[in-house]
C-alpha cells in the first residue's frame, strides 16, 4: 500500500505521452495527487499545480511518484538529486519502471538512512498463496480482451467510476503497474511466479459485502499466445460474476504478433465464458467495450450499433461515450 | 544442463515412495545412473547397484542427484556430510527439493571452493524470452489433463519411449522438477514468472528436423483453477501439432479443490483444441491416456473400450498396457 496523497514527478519528460502514468493518476484519482513536479526542459504537463518538494510536503504529500517513463524505462541520473532530496524531506518513492529503485545503490542507501520506503510496483512485495477456488462473498467483474492493449484498464476505471456515480459499491482492482500507481495498491500480475498467479488474484479480490463489486483490471487475451496464461489466471482467480469484452476493431493483427489474426468478439465470448464458468457457474457476459479511437464519429456510432445488435449486449466506447450503460447492466444482474 | 551419469542419493529415505524421483530416473533413463547411494536406515531401493561415492566416481558418475524427498521437502542435516564429501570428490549436486541447495551456506561455500555446481531444478536458471509465436519447424505433442496429477509426465515419457522404439525421432521435454532430473534438463514451468511462461516453452521446444517430435510434459489442467494459466502457456508456447488427453476416471473432485468437479474428456478436448488452434491451426487430439490404477483389470478394459468408442480415438493406459497405440497415431498424423 503506497501512502497517498502523491506529488507526481514528471522529471525531464521528453513529451506528453511519456507522462501517461501521471496523467492516469490525474484523470482517475485526482484526490491522490496534490500537484506535479517538473524539472527544467520538461515537455509534459498533466494539468496539476506545479509544486516544489517543500510546497507539496506542506500540502500533505507523502509519496513522490515517478509519473514519467524514459525511453528504455530506466531511472535517469538527472532525476537522482530530486529523488534523494525528497527522501530527505520525508517522502517515500514509488515507481513502475523496469529498472528498480531498489537496484539503485545511492537511493537504497538514503532510504535506509532516512527510514523511507522504495515502492517498485513492477515486482510483487507479497508472498501470494496458491489459489483455493473457495467461493467468496461479494461480486466481481473482469475486463477480457480480444487482444492486449485494447483499453481494458481504461474500461475498468471508467466502469468503477460510473458505478460509484450510481451509488453502487465498487472498487477498481489493479493488476498492472499503471493501475497500481493510480490506486496505490494491486498485484503486478505479469511479474508473479506461475504457480501463484491465480492465488494473487484471489488475494486481490477477497470476501466483501454481498452488493460490493470488485472491478478487476484485465491483462492480455486468451488468444494472445504470449500472455494468455496470465489472462486465464485472472479468469480463474477472479471467479467473476460478469465479464466485459474489450475490443479494438481496426487492428490488423494481434499486438506484437504479425502472424496472428485478432479473434472475433464471439470467439472471445465463448471461450472466456466457458472457462469462467469453471470457477463461477453463474458468470455472464454483460457488455462490450469498444475502443473506437481510430474511427470517425460516424464510423464509431455505426460500428457500436451493429455490434450491439449482433451480440445482443450493451456496446459502448467508455472513453468516448462513458461507461454508464455497462454499470447499468451490472446493476441489473 | 546437468552432467550425466548420476549417482542417485537415497539418503535415509523413510519409505519407497519418498524415492520416487530416483525411481523415475531408474525407470526412464537407466543409462543416466551408475548406481544408488543409501545411508544407514534407508528404507528405499530403486533396484540399482549400491555404490559408495568413490566406487561410483570410478564408474564415471558426475553428479550426485538427491533422489529422495523428506516430509517437508527440505535438505536434511543428516545428508550434509555425504553431500560435502561428494563435492570434495568432484561431484556436482542436483536437487528438486523446495528448500534449495543454494540456500545452504555450508554447501555454497564448499561448492565455490571446489568449483562444483549446485543445480536447483525447482527454480529457473535461464532468462526466458517473451513468446514470439513464430511457427517452428519439427512437430510437437503435448499431454493435457482433465486434472492435475493424472499421469501426464508418465504418459509423455511412455510415449517418447514407444516412439523411439518405432524408430521415430522423439525428445521428451520436461516441464517439472522430476522430469528435469530424469532427463538432465527442462523448464521448471511452475516457477517461471508469468510474462515469460509461454516463452520458456518456446525456448524448450526449438526448431528441429521436420520429422522430429518434441513430447512435451503437461502441467495442471485448463479446468484446474489454481494452475490453469500454466496449462494455457504450455498450449500456446508449445504450439502443439497433437494433443493427448490424460484422465483419471475414479477421482471424486479436482485435486485439492473439493468443490470442483472433474470435467469430462469431451470438455477438455473442446476447450484445449479451440485454444491450441490459435497457435497451430492444424492441431488435432490424437489419443487418450487413462490412468486406471484404481480399477480392476476388468473395469479398466471395459472403461478403455467404452471411451475409445465414445471419443473415436485410441484410448490406452500407458502404464498398464503401453503407449504404442498413441505412438502409432502420431506416426499416422
Amino acid at each position: 500500500m503506497i501512502q497517498t496523497p502523491y506529488l507526481l514527478f514528471l522529471g525531464d519528460a521528453p513529451d506528453q505521452l511519456s507522462a501517461k502514468v501521471a496523467q492516469g493518476i490525474k484523470d482517475w484519482r485526482p484526490e491522490n495527487a496534490v500537484g506535479q513536479l517538473r524539472m527544467e526542459g520538461c515537455k509534459a504537463d498533466v494539468g496539476l499545480r506545479d509544486m516544489t518538494l517543500a510546497h507539496a510536503k506542506a500540502a500533505g504529500a507523502k509519496t513522490l511518484v515517478i509519473g514519467v517513463a524514459n525511453r528504455g524505462g530506466y531511472i535517469s541520473q538527472a532525476w537522482k538529486s530530486v529523488l534523494i532530496e525528497a527522501m530527505g524531506m520525508g517522502y517515500d518513492l514509488a515507481s513502475g519502471l523496469h529498472n528498480l529503485l531498489s537496484e539503485e545503490e545511492d537511493l537504497v542507501e538514503v532510504a535506509a538512512e532516512k527510514g523511507r520506503i522504495l515502492h517498485d510496483v513492477r515486482i510483487p512485495s507479497v508472498e501470494y498463496p496458491i489459489a483455493s477456488g473457495v467461493k467468496r462473498t461479494g461480486k466481481r467483474v473482469l475486463a477480457v480482451g480480444t487482444d492486449c492493449s485494447v483499453g481494458k484498464m481504461y474500461t475498468a476505471l471508467a466502469l468503477d467510476s460510473a458505478m460509484r456515480a450510481r451509488g453502487m459499491k465498487s472498487t477498481f482492482r489493479a493488476t498492472g503497474q499503471t493501475g497500481i500507481l493510480i490506486t496505490g495498491n494491486g498485484v503486478p500480475l505479469d511479474a508473479v511466479v506461475a504457480d501463484f498467479m491465480a492465488g494473487s488474484v484471489e488475494y486481490l479480490t477477497p470476501d466483501n459485502d454481498p452488493d460490493h463489486w470488485d472491478v478487476i483490471e484485465g491483462q492480455g487475451s486468451l488468444h494472445h499466445i504470449s500472455y494468455s496464461g496470465v489472462t486465464l489466471a485472472l479468469i480463474h482467480g477472479g471467479q467473476p460474476d460478469a465479464l466485459i469484452i474489450c475490443h479494438e476493431p481496426t487492428r490488423k493483427h494481434m499486438r506484437g504478433l504479425p502472424d496472428y489474426k485478432v479473434p472475433t468478439i464471439e470467439a472471445i465470448r465463448d471461450v472466456s465464458l466457458s472457462l469462467a464458468r469453471v470457477a463461477n457457474s453463474a458468470c455472464e457476459v454483460v457488455g462490450i467495450a469498444v475502443n473506437t479511437q481510430h474511427m470517425s464519429e460516424d464510423e464509431a456510432k455505426t460500428y457500436l450499433a451493429s455490434v450491439e445488435v449482433e451480440m445482443g449486449l450493451p456496446t459502448v466506447d467508455p472513453f468516448r461515450y462513458g461507461a454508464e450503460r455497462l454499470a447499468e447492466a451490472l446493476e441489473k444482474l
